[in-house]
């Protein structure tokens, strides 16, 4: 269809859907979660043709995607995802006045690159819309078209909707911003880049009627490393790891690492360093513009340790070593890819390079039970500046639950919401209260 | 103070509110409740001179001010405010995943001119986000300078807090925009018309790091009377109280009455544009520049019924009577002061009439038990384009409540948020979740 089909088609579907119950809406859910499993080889191929993301990774994501779908299908078949607030006696006269919540209309969703499925034109975004009880359009990624049309091939006759309820527009910036600026569009999820978010958010407040964009951009996920973790020697595979899985392409991936000044600290950040340079070259990332801009980051980033060389379109895994002081610019933005920065400082320090940091999706701390009163100093301005605040783990990962939260303050994310977990419905609805009205007309 | 230094101190503020239990954010709400009741007398002269508004209303206004700052104090002091969320073993490795609530940060408040008190300078949004922990920079309105002075310098004192907690500035235009673009500041309420609320939306989304504006814009208020309810003789003088009530100037005000076509419907227009028509005429409007507007649209309105003369700055009420099918261009706008469009209409296009109207704040229903299916068959439409749905009652009257949905659809509102009631605080915390976090050091 086309992209204006589309979106008047879920103006008109928006009113049917309003009607589903929560297990009209589990029931589409579970049904698209099935149907995307029965069509699962072909649409794995496709996503491993058009990503080059290995398929081991990618049928862990296919997992993680229709268990999504279940989940939140699930949520909203309770009724939790529409708690009733009830103020009885309230109204003038005495009559009740009743909270309810009710679907916000069309959602614009845009696929990102990074996961294919569970970001994808099938992923939270519009699992979370779904299960609200809003219409879906939903932008494929340029660089996925295949993935995005067999997903939608599968999923359409699944949901069993009204024409409208669910579809994919293809198309590069101008569609994208034609889908924004829709009448019919009136919220909008986005995963992927800051210029990207920012672009969206823009053509949306300028809309004779503007409309909220739920952008998750990406961040740099600093890690504080404390004293009494310095010899534990999982952390150093561990980090390396994190930076490197997916070839770094995760918005989670840690791409910083603060380690205390002093011998031990620079021991442990030479064995990061080290574990990171040693990984193997990725042939390929998502993009050919990707692979550019990770190899320009590498020749122009002061300090880098590693193999500069990958085939033209892959990514050699490197670190960046500097010191605390010197953590300025660049040096603090995300980089995608398999890099990341390592830095060392006091640990008195940490608090103020904290401070200094733009919004992120997670901050990390590793440390021990000897190190408590140092990270109780700074947690606070980790929660300041993050979404998510890991103890003793890593950042990559993002469980599918009631208490996540995947976002953080800009430019991690354009508000306060979470785009992955069952409080992500929440974006796609909104309150009407019911003043008075006899409980036989209750809608 | 001036803004600079006002929003600098605010910045400071906030990392110690944020750290303010629930009970010490109950006390500072309720001493400023205190103070405002100890300074009432003065605040009132002032407020009365500054508006016109009559000293018996504004006493109501007064108490309603106070029991909302001492309502969300007592709501926040229970934690209610800021549910947990706990995700038990979701963290890779067992740990647990919390959701908690933040403060926001730096709140700028818009006051509204209607409410001096109510929406004013310590009025719902301010006490909204001081309840949630946020320091508040307020901007008087500027035709009431005096009251907002008087409040600021009686509530400082007692909400205890480090300097910066609650700051007032004055200003036109250019001083609101500044403190929209104020780098500390992390979000705005406003009150007020479209116009100022989309400025400051524009200012804010234009920022480097866009923050969100919870603008609540006034709306056209429908009502629409069934035929059981035609022989109701309270509703034509109940309507035209809320008409003509403070001068027309509430956001809630009714501005458009449908009623059958028919003779019934006629002789009930006929009373409720008497009704109207016969309220004495008001001295004065909040502003010179409202009178100007409401004497204007006398002018211009078709079927203009009532009569037109009042001293300058002053208002006579009327009511404009035209045919359902010709309900279009500024018969469906807002327009301030003591002033209502009465349309008649067949019941069976009430829905298509309720289809083409803009968002609103409220939409009422006047009926009995005979029109249970004609109503049934329009509330999905009223749900869709109201914040509130009132069932024989009037909109005016906002009670502060739990279950209270105070905005609406755009451009009632910038958002899907309440600016009254518990809920309201919302708009001012954010989550972050704390990923494998030992007890011992939860903030």
């Amino acid at each position: 269809m086309s992209l204006e089909s589309s979106t008047a088609a879920a103006g008109v579907a928006a009113r049917e859907l309003a009607t589903w119950s929560g297990a009209r809406r589990r029931d589409a859910l579970h049904a698209a979660a099935d149907a995307l499993s029965a069509a699962a080889d072909r649409v794995l191929d496709a996503a491993v043709e058009e990503t080059g993301l290995t398929r081991q990774r990618l049928e862990g994501e296919m997992a993680r995607t229709t268990g999504q779908l279940r989940l939140l299908g699930d949520f909203v078949a309770d009724g939790r995802d529409r708690p009733v607030v009830r103020s009885a006696g309230a109204a003038p006269g005495g009559g009740d006045i009743v909270a309810v919540r009710v679907p916000i209309g069309p959602v614009a969703v845009f696929a990102a690159s990074n996961f294919p499925l569970a970001f994808g034109v099938l992923g939270g975004d519009t699992a979370s819309a779904l299960a609200a009880g809003c219409p879906v359009v939903a932008k494929a990624h340029p660089a996925q078209p295949e993935t995005a049309r067999l997903i939608e091939e599968a999923v359409v006759p699944a949901l069993g909707g009204p024409a409208g309820t669910f579809a994919v527009v293809h198309g590069g910036a101008d569609v994208s911003l034609a889908l924004v600026r829709a009448p019919e569009i009136r919220a909008v999820g986005f995963t992927g880049s800051a210029a990207g978010g920012r672009a969206l958010m823009d053509a949306a407040a300028a809309r004779p009627d503007p409309i909220p964009v739920y952008a998750e951009m990406g961040a740099l996920n600093p890690v504080f490393v404390f004293p009494s973790a310095l010899d534990d020697e999982r952390w150093p595979a561990t980090l390396a790891a994190a930076v490197t899985g997916s070839a770094g392409q995760l918005c989670t991936k840690p791409g910083l690492v603060v380690v205390p000044a002093g011998e031990a600290g620079t021991a442990f950040a030479d064995k990061l360093a080290a574990e990171v340079a040693e990984t193997p070259v990725f042939d390929r990332m998502l993009t050919p513009s990707m692979a550019s801009a990770h190899a320009a980051w590498r020749d122009r980033a002061p300090g880098a340790d590693g193999e500069a060389t990958a085939p033209d379109g892959g990514a050699a895994p490197f670190a960046v070593r500097v010191d605390g002081a010197a953590l300025d610019g660049e040096l603090l933005e995300e980089h995608f890819g398999p890099t990341v920065v390592i830095a060392q400082s006091t640990v008195a320090g940490y608090g103020e390079l904290a401070a200094r940091l733009e919004g992120s999706l997670t901050a990390t701390v590793l440390a021990g039970d000897g190190d408590d009163d140092a990270v109780r100093a700074l947690l606070p301005a980790l929660v300041d500046r993050a979404g998510r605040v890991i103890y003793n783990g890593v950042p990559t990962g993002v469980a599918v639950v009631d208490a996540m939260q995947h976002g953080g303050p800009w430019p991690a994310a354009s508000g306060a919401f979470t785009s992955v977990g069952t409080a992500s419905v929440e974006r796609f609805l909104r309150t009407v209260a019911l003043q008075n009205l006899p409980e036989r007309l209750a809608p």
